[in-house]
């Protein structure tokens, strides 16, 4: 332990090294001390017995919102979209949002365009949930309900425990209001951890992408929030143009700019999505494409590179574990380059888009 | 006039030039024959009194069904979402649909796991409406109701005048939901053709990317379709990695990519949307982005380049003449880069995924 403190010029990435590793820890806080308050929430939510469910939020939120979207759809079986808060904010929508779940998602709880879309729909009828980071937040307060993820202060820009905290109460709720027990959610902090100690392995991948200035990431299904957020931590870290498809619209014509210029990373779950892929990664090594595959260890096999993940995960949790080798790839592809990860040039914290 | 056809190969981007062109033919189309089929499904859909809205597409006809969402949003004030075709094709979901409207978008009217996901929504009970280029095509078919886009035949692999015809049978559905006349559409055949006539100026911007290798767009509101569209045009026809944010995301995270290193195209149209973007191009200006403005002239004054829209459109419906310019500029860059336009590499006009 070091007596003065260290900050972010003396050892760059240290603390969202921290942040990473302190996952495991959160999860087992919040399938300690988060349960009890998803199963209040839910029963709220059941006795309004919503048709509908709508997700608001921004940037790394935004990717668990989505993450919570399948789950809507597909465990659930209700109708689910993501909103643009400018709908309301910007536009001055007022839609009728009788039975209408709406869910905002933030770290901070404080960007204003959040907290007025909330405001607005609790005004048009909506059940209103808030899952946050910060309680005592202003969206926290907007919304009728509120989750808080437990994932203790957040200093890093990157969101790392924010996210996959923001993940496993999303999917605590959803398992909560389908009346499962969430008992497969309780080998998650072993598994993280697993995964977090193969940091060696990731350190030789983010070699490949030394001198790489863009980058392409896909996945169908429940893997495709977490090619979204891998994009968007490669992206923020360290400035590459990172871009993420789901799999079906790669072939629509981001395919024409692929070839072999922009090295592609698959997300390839055990599971419905991963198999749902396989047609578009054999049209990206017909392309030549530089192919890296975070999955199976038969995925993996078939790529250019790659990290196995191991098996035995529910395709469901498995979005709260991938994003984990990823979140360090971000993290070394930048310490490789001399960046400080910590804090990205020209990003604030809390975003105040109104 | 030739008497000889000429091939793609001795003429390249001659089929996307002349599909460009004929969008004012096609908008005055519509506006004489299109209409009147438009308000006979409007009134079917009247009659079931949809509650929520849920928008199927891939590719540039999602960026319609984006379109579409902000229309429903802010017009008709009902909730809407996009889905995802792979919830129900890939995972079996099987949501509660009565009460929603489910519109699947598609030029061709043949991807199968849009076929599939409509059919399996029109058995959940909603009312399905499928919207494409195609009448007598598969996904036509399976949905109860059809709006047929008239727009001819489409050769070209980038699709232009199907996805800005699709965008006005989409406002025109809208607009006969909320009892309007559609007036406001019957200058935009003229308004089009002076848009498109101002190839030079687009030449001249186009030189600025020839060694660009990556690109970001950005908007908010109606003005982010047009930048997710131009960001899949720029790709698919010129292979730059052209990445649309809306602009609060931007500040997320993506603004440490952009600084000067990544030029960006922001889409300001005179409204809303437009006056909600300022802050975020006083950022970009701060990051000393390189920055093209498709929009007001005080936008495009204030800009490194740019292109000017005339006033007088209203700003729902400036997303079917602001993509013009952008069009000819995705054509221009790969013309200048001796690329043919008409068949990008890797692409089929119809993609098969499941």
């Amino acid at each position: 332990m070091n007596a003065e403190p260290i900050t972010a010029a003396q050892a760059p990435g240290r603390i969202m090294a921290g942040e990473m590793a302190e996952q495991p820890a959160v999860f087992e806080r919040i399938l300690r001390d988060g349960v009890a308050p998803v199963r209040e929430v839910a029963r709220e939510i059941e006795a309004r017995r919503p048709r509908f469910v709508l997700l608001t939020a921004r940037g790394t939120s935004d990717n668990a919102a989505l993450y919570a979207k399948y789950l809507v759809e597909v465990i659930l079986g209700l109708p689910a979209g993501l909103t643009s808060p400018s709908t309301t904010t910007a536009y001055g929508a007022r839609p009728d949002l009788r039975d209408v779940l709406v869910i905002a998602v933030s770290q901070s709880g404080g960007s204003p365009d959040l907290i007025d879309s909330t405001a607005v729909a609790r005004d048009c009828g909506a059940v209103t949930l808030a899952v946050t980071n910060a309680p005592g937040s202003p969206l926290a307060q907007a919304a009728e309900l509120h989750l808080d993820v437990l994932a203790g202060p957040e200093k890093a820009l990157p969101a790392t425990k924010t996210y996959t905290a923001e993940l496993l109460v999303l999917y605590l709720l959803v398992e909560a209001l389908r009346g499962g027990s969430g008992t497969a959610a309780m080998a998650l902090p072993e598994r993280a951890a697993g995964l977090l100690s193969r940091s060696a392995e990731v350190g030789v991948l983010a070699q490949r992408y030394r001198f790489a200035d863009r980058l392409v990431t896909t996945a169908r299904g429940y893997g495709y929030p977490t090619a979204r957020e891998a994009a968007l931590k490669i992206m923020e870290t360290s400035y590459l143009a990172a871009h993420a498809f789901p799999g079906a619209d790669l072939l629509h014509g981001p395919l024409a700019m692929v070839d072999n210029e922009s090295p592609v990373v698959a997300i390839v779950p055990d599971g419905v999505g991963g198999r749902a892929l396989a047609p578009v990664l054999d049209r990206l090594r017909e392309r030549s494409a530089d192919l890296c595959v975070i999955g199976t260890p038969e995925a993996v096999a078939a790529a250019s590179v790659g990290f196995a993940l191991p098996g035995g995960t529910a395709e469901e949790l498995s979005p709260i574990l991938e994003i984990l080798p990823l979140q360090q790839l971000a993290y070394e592809i930048a310490i490789g380059r001399g960046f400080n990860p910590d804090a990205p040039r020209a990003l604030a914290k809390v975003t105040e888009t109104h």
